[in-house]
């Protein structure tokens, strides 16, 4: 079965990344992507997935994961064929997981553009990000690389930011603007500047270009890295694609596509960005998860696990249960407690950023059984 | 093997109570008395009896327990005899646990001097302790019922106070006070004046008199209860015990000692209070658990538990752990988990006193297989 798409145009899914901000519950064997965090019924990437299907049609749709992940990919995604499964020896960032699949495909199909859509995101309206999907596909017609920005809602300081600037025009894309650059995760101060501003977007690591302009200004910046996925990509489709990832893998410059790809060519005046005023959360931490699910309300408990038994009292913030305990909560405020079969975490949401010290500690302290 | 003791005195601990304000650690089938709450290595129950040995000698300590917890109860004091175990059929409060030991004990030995001492609490100071015991049975000896009463350190709140008024002069019981009137559970400002006004005492729930100075006063007050007693007295180092519980232990009143038997008394001018200024506390909930492992400090993390694996960071109060599971904990501050294999308990310890409001609530759901 497939189904129309925009012209051209190919998905592309990097499922990587454990979401250390959510231990216990996201592991290096159960990441962020493999769960159900808005209680939607199915996992974010299978959210992910359906979201992108109706855009590129489910036969175009590639996805880039971890060898570990394969089977777990694989039985959330029971459409997903082998040529559209790229599994990565090893994680090498973003720069080689979606420039390995922009060189695959561009191998396939040189008109190619593809989009990279994360795969632990949550979004809402669909409408609207289907028709920010659409402008950014026409800017990446017109040779552009095209982001897709996410009009801010609050002076959010866990995310980077988009300064954009003149409206440019392209055909098919009324929206769009021009990238001026890239600022890291502001302060608070900061971050209430640019809403005020109004000239700052939310970046939810939304890349849509052409595949050979994408790779085109990998090679400007990373050279090297660009060689080896070309190499990678010539044999991919062969018979010597083993021994290639093998030789070639382990010499991957690990590198984030923000430096290497779009930071660049934002200077160079090669990006353009679409704002999405859609709903968009990267569930970076528990703290996210509470607010997803309290719809912005702060005196709400949100009840996560399929067998979850909660018993609360004058409670409010986040219970993710993965077992069948009674879980009872007495005059405990924006709490944290995610209990799975081996790990319990206590934390609050003003401590939710906190959470990857910790995984860092026991990774320190040699206890990686538990992550 | 028997160990010299007070004349005549006989030590009874009255080993019953769940604990409900220590769920979900105590339980139906693990009550408080049989868990290490002072992390001294055992049981409150073994702490009691190694505290009762020396002053009444090992073979003169009766036990008043659960049917179901002789097992548990034997296993923690191999020293018990037989004779030494009365087993309740179902609990009926303490005048009938008491009063039945004192009936029991009066017709084997009619001179004896009971002391009931409960098996959850905890003191330290053996010494003064043991001075106050042997006051207080100098003063059983006048034919008073004693009680030894704790001088206050703090305003508490938790506890029953005991108003003493005059000394009262006894041969070998120079600190002996009249009791003028017991008060109940006060709140702050009152339990304040209490410790200003220095003639207050905290009711430990100790009491010690001749067995028949005892059940005279029982009688007075509760003269079917009396009744009922006697006759299971009288039949059980019989072989027609099991036929006489069957019939009368249904109809034995439910009622406290200390309306049965203290208050009446006090008002007729027959119990003396001797003060003990030893280190006391009933362990009645995750609040005074917390404080007697932070020895008074707020900043502590108190951590029970003989396998409790704990990563804290910036977190005080206590965590209970009965499982193996890694319990982290960030920036919680006087925070109570409690970690058992079917139940999780989160709560502060501000809020310890409605942990009680939470069983019965899991009671009227019926959910008992958690308590």
């Amino acid at each position: 079965m497939t189904s129309p798409g925009l012209e051209h145009f190919y998905s592309v899914i990097p499922a990587g990344g454990v979401g250390s901000r959510l231990w216990p519950l996201s592991r290096a064997d159960a990441p962020k992507f493999l769960h159900d965090l808005t209680g939607s019924g199915q996992t974010l990437l299978r959210d992910t997935w359906d979201r992108l299907a109706p855009l590129s049609g489910d036969q175009r749709i590639m996805v880039v994961t971890g060898r570990a992940h394969r089977a777990a990919v694989e039985a959330q995604l029971p459409e997903l064929r082998d040529p559209n499964v790229v599994l990565e020896s090893e994680p090498r960032d973003s720069s080689a997981a979606i420039g390995l699949a922009a060189a695959i495909l561009v191998r396939r199909e040189p008109d190619v553009i593809i989009g990279s859509f994360a795969a632990d995101h949550v979004i809402g309206k669909q409408k609207k990000f289907a028709k920010a999907v659409t402008e950014a596909v026409s800017v990446a017609n017109a040779g552009y690389i095209s982001l897709i920005g996410i009009t801010p809602t609050e002076p959010a300081t866990g995310f980077g930011y988009i300064h954009f600037g003149a409206p440019h025009e392209i055909p098919g894309a009324p929206s769009a603007r021009m990238v001026d650059r890239f600022v890291e995760k502001p302060g608070l101060e900061t971050a209430k500047s640019y809403l005020d501003e109004g000239s700052y977007l939310w970046n939810a690591s939304m890349f849509i270009a052409r595949a050979d302009v994408l790779l085109a200004q990998l090679g400007e910046t990373e050279p090297e890295l660009l060689d080896g996925l070309l190499q990678l990509a010539a044999s991919w489709d062969t018979p010597t694609r083993g021994a290639v990832v093998d030789r070639v893998w382990p010499t991957l410059k690990k590198v984030a596509i923000d430096y290497a790809v779009a930071e660049p060519a934002a200077a160079a005046g090669r990006v353009v960005v679409i704002p999405g005023d859609f709903d968009w959360d990267d569930v970076g931490d528990f703290a996210s998860i509470a607010k997803l699910h309290a719809g912005g309300r702060k005196s709400d408990l949100a009840i996560l696990g399929e067998d979850a038994r909660v018993l609360a009292d004058s409670s409010t913030g986040v219970v993710i249960s993965q077992g069948k305990r009674l879980i009872s909560l007495i005059g405990v405020t924006d709490i944290v407690v995610v209990d799975t079969e081996d790990a319990l975490l206590v934390t609050t949401t003003a401590n939710a950023q906190r959470v990857k010290a910790v995984v860092d500690a026991l990774k320190l302290s040699g206890r990686n059984e538990v992550l």
